[in-house]
């Protein structure tokens, strides 16, 4: 699917401009995988708990990589490969990612120790910290794991 | 419309369960209207700078709602009126909020002078605890302007 071009914006209004690239159900999704979980393939993204449709994860990281938030390139060892990774606009976005991980797991029902999220509450600076380090360092660190692979 | 029952969680993960609330292009401007630029009436929603259908203005509220986002009362002094109204976990999504503009505000042209990111990106805190207190107080105050009414 072509990535059209982009209409001009609703509003000068900087959270829009976030929410016009970030503002769906699955785009983030995506991020918390690159980010938190070092996911670097489709096939790794595609196995995620959500299930995301294969169509509707390749519209996405197209446009994810059309906004400057991930980079596409070829595995430097198999070049039949592709490989996700997030650009420097896309770990920008650790913050956010955060913000949602503890509101949602004090706001709703998702299976998260009360303890966890005041450590994570706490240990948010040092969270972004290594989040940040791990990426720099072309990491592999697993901070929240895929239930359907433990 | 009706709010329909809600389908079962795509995952455990808090992120998942945020963006299955807040996943959308539009639910944030609306919680961004009601916390920093202390809108209270439909009226008021409607008129934001990105163009709002009424009708999608109208499912969102009943969403909000439903998730114990906003609350929804009649106005004191004018029964007929009704008044739209953060919740505690609707205000605790202060921070979402805000990172949001700071990310929108570095990564896409939106207007917002490099200078006023930085400070506050340096009282983040602070910021965050003036939004706390206007909200407690049943507040007036005016974080962001809408350049429509400017």
């Amino acid at each position: 699917m072509p990535v059209k071009k982009k209409p001009p914006r609703r509003s000068s209004c900087p959270i829009n401009a976030s929410l016009e690239i970030l503002g769906d159900r699955w785009s983030l999704l995506i991020i918390r995988d690159l980010m938190l979980r070092s996911y670097q393939t489709y096939k790794e993204l595609l196995s995620s708990d959500e299930g995301i449709a294969t169509n509707i994860l390749a519209e996405r990281l197209k446009r994810l990589d059309a906004a400057g938030i991930i980079s596409t390139s070829r595995d430097a060892g198999d070049r039949r490969k592709v490989v996700y990774r997030l650009t420097a606009k896309g770990i920008d976005l650790a913050p956010i990612v955060v913000e949602l991980i503890l509101w949602g797991a004090q706001h709703e029902p998702a299976g998260v120790p009360p303890a966890a999220i005041r450590r994570m509450r706490a240990g948010r600076k040092q969270f972004l910290s290594e989040i940040r380090r791990n990426w720099e360092e072309g990491g592999t660190a697993v901070f929240i794991a895929n239930p359907r692979k433990a």
